[in-house]
């Protein structure tokens, strides 16, 4: 899907301790970033565009804040969460597939082959997704995630994915709420992938949830209506994309973008280009002991170009290791 | 696009007087509807969805209401207005292309020969929706329906093409949202050529309107980054695919659909296919003094299945003309 990257990185993440510090005392808003300008510029552009009588004020249905999901509001190593979950869905359904025990890429999957998984190249990567995805009704699809994300655990925290999510953005996203924003998720992810968590975890419904999707077909059964989810890709919500489907989900220019790849350089830049106060922010991940540290050579959430355009354009780059106090939410 | 038939109601409409009567006084809600089953069955909807306590109560969240829109919002006879624009487009564009005047389709519009337009078929309806609404970027597009919405006139009415709504329908979607429910359009209309009215004409906002679509390109200029239309369809949102729009863009079913032919069938099925309450009604144009009157034998606006379905499964069946007091609003 995204490319064949997502396959790339299998290699298993050093375990260590999770720290989740108690948010800071007396900070009004934003009590997990620490103070600095990243923080700061967050609170100026919100003070500034919500303000009446100031010259940025804009009016609330203008307040448009998109939001990339992997590696943005929630980590993306050792591999895009999502294909975790196709994966182990191919391990769950293989006993309904005995023909997987000899067939590329499925046999690599069920013997934990990566080199094998890495040979099957991006036609490979797709039909592991269409295999996982596809072939259910859009209900009974995300029972199917539902129950996963219930019970699978992440390789190195050991933790449930939806509690991989940054609270530092969960913080964000409820400040910019809380002035009257619409929080939108603009992601590569699977966008029926994503609904099923996204409100409970992020607080934004699914209507506001716009990501990468296959073809539904609609099917009248004995029982009623269905929509079948189809073994074909629709629309892939990356790089130059993003801001396309920005414009057809919402049709309006977002006034505020997050990103930590060069696949939000292009929805960044949309966004930038508007006229009125605009604000750009990434997040570059530093912080090896308690997440991740990766960007120009990474081939997961690779940050090289945005970056440059980032200082060239006085986006807001946050440095994780030094501007977010807390990383994750406290167990729950 | 939709189909041929877009084509094929050539036939000039006879003139007639239009009749606006003022809103019947004393009538607290949906003053332009006739007392009746059709009126009284909207209000008892609303009703027992949004009162605390009600076994039918419906959680504002849910509260979704999608409804198609030519024939359904405003008249589309003698054809789609879209294609009327399309039509005036391709005469407004022909002094920069000479090679139209030997040209089919483009020749037989140009000189008004609909049995050339005819025989063009599918093919020759798709090269006039191509040429005339792609090539340019989204914001030109939209300047451009816009400076059309504001010089044309309809040809039986000599009125401006957003002044072609119906005033009971205006209503129903004011009513719905002083209850607190969400009112998107779901039409088989482009996507951007709608959004350019939806909101001052219907009080839709660009993220509530669902259409078809062509595809666009993501475009870095020197003065900045353009969203460029190219002619090619991205999406038809017509039957079966409608509720597959309504899956992808709001993520959540209706509990109210409103439609008027046997496109919007599928969306009605899907609507009413859900738990709890729902509510389905259908538009039946019966009124030829005021408006038009057809179903099964149009080749625009087709109602067949759905009317045998509306009477099957309970759905409302407006009569235009015995259901409607004023057909559009007073001229502006």
């Amino acid at each position: 899907m995204r490319n064949l990257i997502w396959l790339l990185v299998l290699a298993s993440a050093a375990g260590c301790a999770v720290e989740a510090p108690a948010p800071a005392e007396n900070a009004p808003v934003l009590p997990s970033w620490n103070d600095g300008p990243a923080r700061q510029s967050i609170i100026d552009f919100v003070e500034r565009t919500t303000t009446p009588g100031s010259a940025d004020f804009v009016e609330p249905e203008d307040r448009i804040a998109t939001f990339d999901n992997d590696g943005t509001l929630w980590s993306e190593q050792p591999m895009y969460f999502q294909l975790l979950f196709a994966i182990d869905r191919i391990h769950m359904m293989a006993a309904d597939h005995p023909e997987w025990n000899d067939q590329q890429p499925f046999k690599a999957v069920l013997e934990n082959d990566n080199e094998a998984l890495i040979a099957s190249g991006e036609h490979g990567l797709m039909q592991l997704l269409m295999a996982s995805h596809a072939g259910m009704s859009t209900d009974e699809f995300a029972q199917i995630v539902s129950d996963w994300l219930g019970k699978a655990r992440h390789p190195r925290f050991d933790r449930p994915y939806s509690e991989l999510v940054y609270q530092p953005m969960l913080e964000v996203l409820d400040y910019l709420r809380a002035n009257g924003f619409q929080t939108w998720i603009v992601s590569g992810g699977g966008i029926e992938f994503m609904r099923v968590f996204a409100q409970e975890v992020y607080g934004v419904g699914p209507q506001q949830v716009i990501g990468s999707s296959i073809e539904l077909e609609y099917e009248m059964r004995d029982d009623g209506p269905v929509l079948v989810r189809q073994p074909a890709l629709h629309f892939l919500n990356d790089k130059g994309d993003k801001p396309v489907a920005i414009e057809r989900f919402i049709g309006r220019r977002p006034i505020a973008a997050f990103g930590n790849s060069d696949g939000d350089l292009q929805m960044l830049q949309w966004t930038a280009a508007g006229d009125g106060p605009r604000f750009g922010l990434i997040v570059h991940h530093t912080d090896s002991e308690r997440e991740w540290a990766y960007d120009r050579d990474s081939h997961i959430g690779r940050l090289d170009q945005a970056l440059v355009e980032a200082a060239e354009r006085g986006w807001t780059v946050v440095d994780m290791e030094r501007d977010w106090a807390t990383i994750y939410p406290a167990s729950q």
